[in-house]
């Protein structure tokens, strides 16, 4: 059964907006999610958990109003925080030194490995989920409403809701394509086009082209969706939000 | 059944050493494991697998040589891939801009989901796993070993086997320490000193302590496990590495 989930499961964008998650549910997710492995078990991450209709207001807009977050019942912002545990070194009389780039990556990694349980229990508790990738667009401003301190950053947005579709799986390249055997193996442009030739000629991807009036579907990523100036300008913005929260 | 593996999992560090993972088992969730959430469908990771004897010889010394490495029957390296990502484009005569910062956090989001996913799947089939959170701290060394081209660093290294132990599951904070209500809620002295007080007490954080011949457990992490300098001299080295692989 687990292994019929891990190769079904789809994201959900559209939740019951008649029917809440329960808070004790919520509760029985996040501390299910909390036994994830953790770096040297200091838990380097929070939650910051989005229900009143007020901060939704205020929330849904950075997310860039998308349906899966306008529509949610709780938005979870998780964050990578090694500001407790800087706290508690402090209160110890220790002499705390997290204010770096290697113990942001550690506290993004152990914010992502939970983020992740959670969906996972999510989902098998019947609920639907949906990263929001717009957390890193709007990290400054997202801050400021959630009011994150010094050595708190938000990498993981997650929408969650009692489902009103079945999520549709999305394409996948097949296995070859990630997994290298002993050594990272470089592909030859012919290698590259038959891997991801299946998943040009879907018919939803075809259409997006189509619709975009592109030549193919990475210049539907290059174009439109991931572009090098909203690459480049987000960049800036994620450099100085890091220092001012002291990680760089 | 699933509420009982979350509430319950451990990591294991010792491995069946006359048991091997059948590379149909492994593939089995690899395979599984894609279908785990990816920002945009690009699945921005890739995993190289170490089986081979010499492979391992030259890894597990970059992993200090820690027995869930040298013990492992199978490591695998996931690392933060925009490489393959890049190249389509490039194929496709589209023009990608995926040297940036947050490509690579992106990047590094879609790989620790996709590791914790293998976790999890590998554990609910009985497998024993172990993240390996050295891979930061000889990130170059490892992408060298394993020959990873531009736009591809390592961020997640996980060692599998089947087991010969039950894991312990190792002290978490209760919830309210990591679970915020619409805004992140600043500690007093007083509330950090009762959510760690729980942890401190613990028979085997008091060994710590006292084998380190330190005053509390704080100092453990501060003094010895994580230190400043050390903590400094690798974050050094991870700009250079990111750098070298131009993602920034």
């Amino acid at each position: 059964m687990e292994k019929d989930y891990f190769s079904t499961r789809a994201t959900v964008r559209r939740y019951d907006a008649a029917r809440q998650i329960a808070p004790e549910l919520l509760e029985s997710i996040l501390t299910r999610a909390m036994k994830a492995p953790t770096c040297g078990t200091m838990q380097l991450y929070s939650v910051v958990v989005t229900r009143d209709e007020a901060m939704k207001e205020a929330l849904v807009p950075l997310h860039f109003s998308q349906p899966a977050a306008a529509g949610a019942d709780v938005i979870l912002t998780v964050c990578a925080d090694f500001n407790r545990f800087t706290r508690w070194c402090e209160v110890s009389g220790a002499n705390p030194g997290y204010d770096n780039l290697l113990s942001f990556t550690s506290a993004f990694a152990d914010a992502v490995i939970f983020a992740q349980q959670i969906v996972t229990i999510a989902e098998m508790e019947g609920l639907g989920t949906c990263y929001l990738g717009t957390v890193t667009y709007n990290a400054d401003r997202i801050s400021e409403l959630l009011e994150l301190p010094e050595l708190v950053v938000p990498v993981a947005s997650l929408s969650l809701g009692w489902p009103v579709e079945k999520g549709e799986p999305t394409d996948r390249l097949p296995l070859r394509a990630v997994m290298h055997e002993e050594r990272y193996r470089s592909y030859s442009d012919e290698e590259i086009k038959a891997l991801y030739a299946e998943k040009e000629q879907r018919d939803d991807n075809r259409r997006f082209v189509e619709e975009n009036g592109k030549r193919n579907l990475a210049e539907v990523f290059t174009d439109i969706r991931y572009p090098r100036g909203l690459n480049e300008s987000v960049s800036k913005m994620l450099l100085r939000h890091l220092a001012a929260k002291k990680f760089i």
